[in-house]
């Protein structure tokens, strides 16, 4: 059997070497989707074609490998009068095959705007130095064609492909996903044969090792609003006379988290699952250093030295940042008022088993408590504000991730850390609601130093090849398990 | 003598009361006056031209009068190609008369933009209720205009003026006085006779009596900004891994100055002049209520219950307020980010004896040793910034004050309160530079509720007229002086 996967793999290194007029997974497939500049931010008719342009590619490109295409509309953008993109279903092979199990596998064919500072055109795939340069390199549309990379080995090698496969690719993603989690509600019929899902949309933690992804932190965002009911006054005139509201609104916040990130409300820590001594073991031995976190954040301002004490921290302890005040002056400029209302807006990132509504009634319940202290007459409310998000905590020892860590082996011949993302990615939340208790695994194919969002975006050309390869073999050990690796 | 001066008071009278053709101080005066859209803040050269405009007109007026004007020229506004507009400075006689004293009077010509929330036409002065809308009424086109009011009439009653007056007027008050400071260093000889100066461009405490103005508190402005050299980073992959600026700014932004007003550093208070029986007295005897603290504010959100202590916080005890913070996320969305710099910015508001190096020094070492105590791996750094102005303190017991209580008493029958204002006036401290030890005094003639800067602006007609009356009977009793009122 393992010979067939052999096959698979020979093949992927052909056609990522082949010549024209051979097709070639690189300048055949990868470059051309470079080329569509499908930013869903755009939220013009004219840009939104470019989004629609790449539906298209990839319908065409799934059509080719024989897979049958259903697109899904969702309607018109709220608030605008554009559609949104099609969300993209396809079934290979085009007939259910009940003797195989089935997986579902999550991407988005979209990109964020490209910035500046790029050192070539984000819009045509460069290679320099092994490095494949272009907006969407990494995220996500090298993931998303590499899983077409491993359909087509399979189809040319003429192995079987051992699962069924429902790819789902949206184009909202870098936008919010916008409609997707209705779309995913509303046609659960589609996922009925689903056992698992995989979703190629994150990156490894390093630049030196692959790893599975199992964890998200969940997010609590809130909003507090210190306000008196009068108007702008100045300085001058009324400082020291009145209770400022940008005064109580400092002296809130300054009670919230302390400067080594130690969160200060009274219970939102004893909500945090105990960590065991193995827990601990396993951080240890990922792959990471401090270094690497340090070349990550452009200083030294990491709070822990070990980097397991900073891993725990991204992965399985809450955190709470305050990102901004409204309503006082966010100028540079010498004014000199006292402001009637002002709102900061800060987010506790949630783990297990924190509860959302428990952290909201905690941290709502001790600000009050706290404002009631500081006998202001001012007013003071807080509250939930926008998308709050669940964490979520995947099954990392069941046959998904058994079937990941078997491939990671096979391609990489090393075994996987096991990590969990400090934030929360909406889309898995999504699948899991309409999975129910089937596996959702993240497994990435792209490297911590890929610059996603940024400048100069760009996956290896080893990672999209041995990725190719990654996605197709875990196709194959999710079908054929083998005695569970490292027993 | 003061016969003579009930003559000049009737002139003003029939000059408030006269019927066209005859020349009417409201409709002939302030009323074209109001038309001329003098926004110094409009940096345009369309717009100055309006400034301009309101030199023109003031010349014009001046040499009606046989005043002796002089135009002098600022230059250009500093990074801009447009011309600052004229300081006037008109003699009256034209000839120093070294037989009178020398009275120093300035005044403002230029006006705020008008702003939204006119019920009438900003720039025509419209008449309701014996109030006199219209931008620049009371702030400062208004009492500018009532010095040559006075002056027209002692000409009309014929009764020689008992000072020699120096007009000063400025066209860039509202724009913070820009070349004035160094026009006044410059020009010293233009001022060598004054013996006492008097500026009308402040308001009456309360709606229901007249004041003279003796203090102002000054002001220290600072920065404060916390950084790591990083660059912005996703509080969702790294909260609670490194040192937040956002958290250790509001840290140190909550030991500034507690809920009610008192600064909480070290030292601060003890520089403040102690207070005594006699001086609390004198506070309790200002006509001035907690109502109409509250109808000011716009809201109950007074600390102090007692007015008396409402005033001393306003007069004579410092206060600090935080006005800002630069480099968060000023915006109402939901966004997520951990900013690596951010900058607050407060100010101190000083009073007698708080030497502004004192406060500086006791300011900055006290926040750099809070956050040495946070153990934070972000740097701190804090700053004095922008304009920063020392206290002023005039002498409210000598010649000119007592011109001004006599006058006062004559006009409105009432003894003024002796008020300071919590803001500092910019032009005070210049010209007390210029005049050294010569006394300055500040003379309302406008109301509290008369809304300078915002939108309906007004003078109350009767304190147009008596406005006149006032600062005519100020040089009056300046020239002649009376048995000390109240004695």
């Amino acid at each position: 059997m393992a010979k067939n996967l052999e096959l698979v793999f020979n093949k992927i290194d052909e056609l990522a070497n082949a010549v024209a007029p051979d097709f070639n997974i690189i300048n055949d497939r990868l470059a051309p989707a470079i080329k569509i500049t499908s930013i869903s931010s755009d939220n013009t008719n004219e840009g939104r074609k470019h989004v629609y342009a790449m539906t298209d590619f990839l319908e065409t490109q799934l059509k080719e490998l024989n897979a049958s295409v259903s697109r899904h509309k969702l309607g018109k953008q709220p608030d605008t009068d554009i559609l949104l993109p099609d969300v993209i279903v396809a079934n290979y092979p085009e007939t259910y095959d009940k003797n195989k199990k089935t997986v579902l596998i999550y991407g988005h064919y979209d990109v964020q705007p490209p910035g500046d500072g790029w050192a070539t055109d984000p819009w045509t795939l460069q290679e320099k130095d092994g490095k494949l340069y272009g907006r969407g390199a990494t995220d996500d549309k090298g993931p998303v064609l590499a899983w077409l990379n491993a359909l087509q080995a399979y189809q040319a090698a003429k192995v079987d492909v051992p699962v069924n496969l429902i790819f789902c690719f949206e184009g909202m993603e870098e936008s919010g996903s916008i409609g997707f989690a209705a779309f995913v509600k509303d046609n659960q019929a589609l996922f009925q044969h689903v056992d698992a899902a995989c979703i190629s949309d994150n990156y490894w933690l390093t630049t030196r090792k692959p790893c599975l992804t199992y964890g998200l932190r969940g997010i609590n965002y809130f909003k507090l609003t210190i306000e008196h009911p009068g108007i702008q006054l100045h300085s001058g005139m009324f400082g020291g006379c009145i209770y400022e509201p940008m005064t109580d609104l400092v002296i809130l916040l300054s009670k919230l988290v302390d400067s080594q990130g130690r969160i200060l409300i009274p219970g939102i820590n004893e909500l945090v699952e105990d960590v065991s001594e193995a827990e601990i073991e396993e951080y240890a031995t990922i792959e990471f250093t401090t270094q690497d976190f340090q070349n990550t954040i452009g200083s030294e301002a990491n709070i822990y030295d070990d980097p397991k004490d900073t891993l725990m921290h991204r992965f399985r302890y809450p955190s709470l940042t305050i990102h901004g005040i409204t309503g006082a002056d966010p100028s540079p400029d010498q004014t000199t008022a006292i402001y009637p209302k002002v709102t900061a807006k800060f987010s506790i990132r949630t783990v297990p088993d924190m509860q959302g509504d428990a952290v909201t009634d905690l941290t709502i319940h001790y600000i009050e408590e706290e404002f009631r202290k500081l006998q202001s007459k001012n007013t003071c409310h807080v509250e939930l504000f926008g998308e709050s998000a669940p964490y979520w905590l995947g099954k990392k020892d069941d046959d998904n991730f058994t079937a990941g860590k078997a491939a990671t082996q096979k391609v990489y011949n090393t075994e996987p850390d096991l990590t969990r993302e400090g934030g929360s990615i909406g889309v898995t939340l999504d699948l899991q609601n309409a999975l129910g208790d089937k596996s959702i695994m993240l497994l990435p194919v792209g490297m911590s130093d890929d610059g996603a969002h940024g400048p100069n975006e760009k996956i290896n050309k080893e990672n999209y090849v041995k990725g190719s390869k990654l996605l197709g073999a875990y196709w194959w050990y999710f079908a054929n398990p083998e005695p569970k690796y490292g027993h």
